[in-house]
């Protein structure tokens, strides 16, 4: 079906999903939504980050898209079920996707999940995984500092080490052996994770489950596109051009143009 | 006059300011709004830091304010001669306060500011130090992640002093002897900007100097109030309780009720 995927974060993490959706799905369109005028989602309350949820949601309704991919933590962590409820369109989300891949990955049955604060709030990580798995235990740990690092390119040295090594200490301490990373700025920071936890420990990325659910769904409700050439299109709401530059660093590859929304988004 | 003076931020940086005016002005009612749904606008374009103001702006209107005071460097850079412009209500912005006492301070005629992005890219305070004296040398440097330092308590140790030190470089090497904090965040990161830039560095506040501006004006205009008991309201579009717990450290006591505005805002 040559209907586009419709794609929305509150800002450029989503582009880690959009990067693993084009990697399994190269012959889909997708539109991409970031809400840059109102970002970050992660660190507002529940009731607000509904709201601006539908709001993004009703943008890529008006694209004519077949499906929604929520590639944002927050968003699926506070407001999943109210939009998934709201809407027709099929929408998936990023937690239950992260939280399989990591039961399928524990060995000592201890899973560590970092986010935002919104995310770690919710506990949406910790019900996802317990339904799975009653047996295993969760640490959850918000690192509020990550997507600053990330946007700013802090991404290695001592000082984002050493506030790793604080985030990080209570899931060490917990001796998980999988950590999921709960906030799609965070695969940016693997290398310094990976440093502070240690070999032992896998990690998480959820961009590559979610793409992975995606297909599926396509496949089984016969909405795959046979395209030759797909159309990738990106819109913001604010900083085109703050937005194109983080964008390599994001998605791996330069995203060409990005067009502001002139609406009140 | 019983009217409230009013204040607006993007967040909570402008009690830092609210404190000042409660130190000169005791007898002043205040009506605090913070819009902490789409903090920070430091990250933010210029034509949305101004669409922002305005709605601020009319927020405080609904109040029967006397006088607006924009607790906030990046809409005072960005977005003051436009909402001065637009609205009859007295409204003072922090940068021309904080570069006339920087041009008073500076003995060498070498003045360092500091500010977010939006700040520093819209050389608001280059052109009011120029104006006030032409032969005043400005070197300005963003430092992004003061904000989210502050917010998240990291207010000394080496990870923040680190960072200062990579901040403030250039400031250090262009040998300025004077320092504006050009973001209100900044005063609560003093002691590690003061310990990079060393003691022979003068570094200057804003908010005392907007207090002395609101305070002349409303002695001029005959709008000073002569309460016995001030009350001082605060309002903020998302999170109140997260401001709440953040006002002590900016105001420097506990705020009181803090009501989340329901309206679009």
């Amino acid at each position: 079906m040559k209907k586009p995927i419709g794609v929305f974060d509150s800002g450029v993490g989503g582009l880690t999903v959009v990067k693993e959706l084009i990697r399994q799905l190269p012959a889909e369109d997708i539109v991409y939504f970031g809400d840059t005028a109102r970002v970050p989602y992660g660190i507002r309350s529940r009731e607000t980050v509904t709201r601006f949820s539908i709001e993004d949601t009703l943008f890529l309704l008006r694209h004519d898209i077949k499906l929604i991919c929520v590639a944002c933590n927050t968003v699926s962590s506070v407001a999943l079920p109210i939009i998934k409820n709201h809407f027709k369109v099929p929408i998936v989300g990023v937690i239950s996707c992260g939280a399989r891949e990591a039961v399928y990955a524990t060995q000592n049955k201890r899973i560590g999940v970092i986010g935002t604060r919104g995310t770690v709030k919710s506990r949406a990580y910790e019900t996802e995984i317990t339904q799975l798995d009653p047996l295993v235990m969760v640490t959850a740990a918000a690192c509020p500092l990550f997507v600053p690092f990330a946007e700013e390119g802090w991404l290695e040295g001592k000082v984002v080490e050493e506030v790793a090594r604080t985030y990080l200490a209570p899931l060490k301490k917990a001796r998980v052996d999988t950590v999921i990373l709960g906030c799609t700025h965070y695969p940016l920071l693997k290398p310094v994770i990976k440093k502070v936890l240690g070999d032992g420990v896998t990690l998480i990325d959820s961009a590559k489950q979610v793409a992975i659910e995606v297909k599926k769904i396509l496949f089984s409700e016969g909405l795959l596109c046979g395209n030759t050439k797909a159309r990738h299109r990106f819109y913001v709401s604010d900083n085109p051009e703050w937005f194109s530059s983080m964008a390599t660093r994001f998605l791996g590859a330069p995203v060409g143009r990005v067009s502001k929304v002139d609406t009140n988004v």
